[in-house]
């Protein structure tokens, strides 16, 4: 009869599935959390600079970022404003607002799958 | 109206959902996919050091792996055999044997996932 994993480690019961989840186009990965995290505080602070100093991320590092997923889509994401009197104001477009969205989503049926598999190995 | 991901992104005919999946125990990962390759290679060469060279893995880091998941087992999933005339016969446990199973299980069902989220990206 088989084992049950829960009878073959240790710690089973706080051993949990976890997982990580990107977008990827030809073996080069995109759109995963760290994106997604950029455009959502760049949402809330309107500055691509304040958003990466929220994450800790190198201004450059969230341009680069900006300019990759502006390249990837239709249209721009973020509309980036340099400059001004309050040196920023860069402001997203519907399109990331969607793509927001849609990670939320994924995200949640991600959590969800992890759960039921986190589930599975109690059993 | 909501646009679709794939009007927003433009290579989206290109764009698969991807990810990675892994046990944990607070925090620390393991039995991803490098443990269970060596259980494999193990498995089908009897040999530590020649599953750790098959996929181009130390013989150090094998013995790590080896001894984590053993510690992390309630019995021995390997049974090391050093020395001898043709030094090695390690044996897996009917325990490997059942943890190789269930992660080629739970790396199915992540595939549907996979495969169901990227069918979601194109319609």
């Amino acid at each position: 009869m088989d084992k049950l994993i829960k009878d073959i480690l240790k710690q089973a019961p706080a051993i949990k599935v976890n997982g990580s989840l990107w977008l990827e186009s030809d073996g080069t990965h995109f759109f995963g959390p760290g994106p997604v995290e950029l455009l959502e505080g760049i949402a809330e602070t309107g500055s691509i600079s304040e958003a990466a100093k929220k994450m800790r991320m190198s201004y450059k590092k969230a341009w680069e970022l900006v300019n990759t997923l502006n390249a990837q889509s239709v249209n721009p994401v973020v509309i980036p404003r340099t400059g001004g009197e309050k040196g920023g104001g860069s402001t997203l477009t519907d399109e990331a607002l969607e793509l927001i969205k849609y990670h939320r989503l994924l995200r949640q049926r991600f959590a969800t799958f992890l759960a039921e598999e986190t589930e599975k190995l109690k059993k």
